[in-house]
């Protein structure tokens, strides 16, 4: 008998009608034969109320183990609720708080991993034939305090359920139906995607697609977990994420996508001494400031550098501040920061066997007079920094000239 | 170095200002030297908003054990926010769930009994100097899964709590300020009382004054906790309530309480032959229904006679239902129902050495022309069935005969 943990988000709990709405798809797989685990978030909004207490006690320096045991209350009351929805239409069902479902967790407050999961209790729970609904997103610590696994937790508590049951599947219901080949806001000629390779998802995610977290995926990956993403409010098949031996056929390129939560740092006329990317790089790591793309260029005197590269929107202040604080000892002649700037990114598992990806890219983009000003690849993904103000143009152009275009109409 | 208990209820921290304040009083108590263990409610108004998701779903079968994994939040709540405000004060603080204190229960979810509490964890964590916080209302059953006390149970949780600390006192923070010798609201010139026994209280609180669950101050009797009600809202001392011996000089009488929740059944001409007493508050038993006052008065005749009793005002029409249905068998002429009762009460351990309280208190009513209806006695208390109008008159009577009305203005 096929065993599947579905995993419910926030906006599908919001209220009692979504709840019990929740409950009618449960009790329809359960009827179809399926055994099933459910985890789910708390309502939509609820955790934010929660958190908002905590900040307007303490806005910085709050006990994040304090914070863990009153935002976890918010999956408490929705695994409650619909376990009640579940039993009023008849389908037997039970509640687990993450330290009942044996979730144990490092001791990390606020952003906690999971250590390990004893699959018995929950087991016991489907043996009986009755159908258990976990808190996401929580556990308990070493020390046997509540813990939180950070935003998007739900997901990755999901996924290490399914793991540890040795599930057939994980379900991720969310608000949109499946994973597409680009934001079909910005392209309307988008296609869903029937299938899609954990390592390509992971790319999808960790440039800005919000469908799925990327330590979720990541944990996926690692134990073999099938996910599929799809549409709590439409009855409609999702996007399964599977092992690349499963997808028979694959585009070179499976998806197009953009972030921009991105801005550029050069860094003009650097001395060029050995040592010096290090001294540029070691106060940002140390400020925990994450580096993206970097490039490098020599000046015609042979003599001096420029350097650029991207941070996230939000930290380029304080990287532009620590960078000047750092001018004698790093020695160059000025910084330029800019945030409009975009990442577009091609990703596709297909790019390993086939050249000349990198090659159509740069043409497509060269062909609307787009300027890239920095690169970066890894096995199944390019990346460029263009102009903000060409993101969306250059998306749609690249989906087209990848042949993702959906055809029928 | 003394060590106190301090419950605070769901007026006290129903926003983060009165948590900030409520923090202040524990804080203060923590600066003069005193070792302080808290317990709090709910926000008030989140559990009745945790019942209406629970009811709406399921109004009536709801699973008792989820509806306890949903209400039990609302404490999971407010300890952590307090420990954080108690932190940003500067008082060490921590956060314990029901379970995390060792506060083991029956398995009678929704109103379940406290079987045990081991002191080690609570301990442990105020002889390292650090406040802990409970949650009040909630335990964990024997099978693992969260229970909750019923309504009003963080007042026997805090009872409960000191006597396995072996507190010093259990300081019942609530929004009066103490026990008074009448409602305030209906006698002005009530005097609030230093002190109370525990005998009196618990028939003050059975009697329908809301200042103390029964249950909590049977606990505290039972193991000797010296309870005090005090307000969280103004510093002022509050009411102990303590054994007899500690009280040097009581007045005859402590208090005067009335209960509006009365209805009166009378049972007319019943035949008057052995086991007709079974035949008619036997079914109402096994409906559940409380008697509570009992007349029976012999007909003329010597053959019938008139049983009369009361009960809660939300029991009256089942009670008359039960009756009529079993009319063949009882045999009797009729049922007459009235609403229109209140039950009027003196309560005081002084009665145990003091003859003639009984006659001050039937005179006293006497003389305004009130007529008692029934009479119910215990060694510290007499209980009258009056009609309903004229309540306050009775209870400023009583309250001026038996010497306790404020003489300063």
């Amino acid at each position: 008998m096929t065993l599947v943990v579905q995993k419910f988000g926030g906006t599908s709990v919001a209220n009692l009608d979504r709840i019990r709405h929740v409950a009618g798809i449960v009790a329809r797989h359960v009827k179809a034969g399926e055994r099933v685990c459910v985890v789910v978030s708390a309502m939509a909004g609820h955790t934010n109320q929660l958190v908002e207490w905590v900040t307007g006690l303490d806005p910085v320096h709050y006990d994040r183990a304090e914070y863990d045991t009153v935002v976890a209350s918010g999956e408490q009351v929705t695994i409650g609720l619909l376990a009640i929805a579940l039993q009023k239409l008849g389908i037997p069902a039970r509640s687990f708080l993450g330290w009942q479902a044996g979730i144990r967790t490092d001791a990390a407050h606020g952003k906690a991993g999971i250590v390990e999961i004893d699959p018995q209790p929950l087991l016991s729970c489907i043996e009986a034939g009755v159908v258990p609904v976990v808190a996401g997103f929580q556990g308990i610590g070493p020390d046997g305090r509540i813990t939180t696994l950070g935003r998007g937790g739900s997901d990755t508590s999901a996924v290490a359920v399914a793991a540890a049951l040795k599930a057939d599947r994980c379900d991720i219901f969310t608000d949109v139906d499946g994973v597409y080949t680009a934001d079909p806001r910005i392209v309307p000629r988008a296609r869903k995607l029937a299938r899609i390779t954990y390592e390509e998802m992971l790319e999808l995610a960790s440039l800005g697609a919000k469908v799925l977290q990327t330590r979720s995926v990541a944990l996926a990956m690692r134990y073999g977990v099938r996910l599929q993403v799809l549409s709590s409010f439409e009855d409609v098949p999702g996007t399964l994420v599977v092992d690349e031996d499963e997808i028979m056929e694959s585009n070179v390129v499976s998806g197009v996508t953009f972030s921009r939560d991105e801005a550029k740092v050069s860094v003009l006329r650097v001395e060029d001494r050995p040592g010096v990317a290090a001294a540029i790089f070691g106060p940002l790591a140390e400020a925990n400031i994450n580096v993206d793309m970097i490039v490098q260029s020599v000046s015609r005197d042979g003599r001096h550098a420029n350097i650029t590269f991207t941070v996230s929107r939000a930290d380029l202040p304080r990287a532009v501040e620590i960078l000047e604080r750092q001018r004698e000892r790093i020695g160059f002649e000025r910084v330029d920061a800019d945030a409009d700037v975009v990442k577009v990114s091609v990703v596709g598992v297909g790019m390993r066997s086939h050249a000349g990806v990198a090659h159509r890219m740069f043409r497509t983009l060269a062909e609307r007079g787009i300027n890239i000003q920095a690169i970066s690849t890894s096995e199944i993904k390019i990346s460029v920094l263009i102009a903000e103000e060409y993101c969306e143009l250059a998306v749609r152009a690249l989906h087209a000239a990848f042949g993702l275009d959906r055809t029928d109409g």
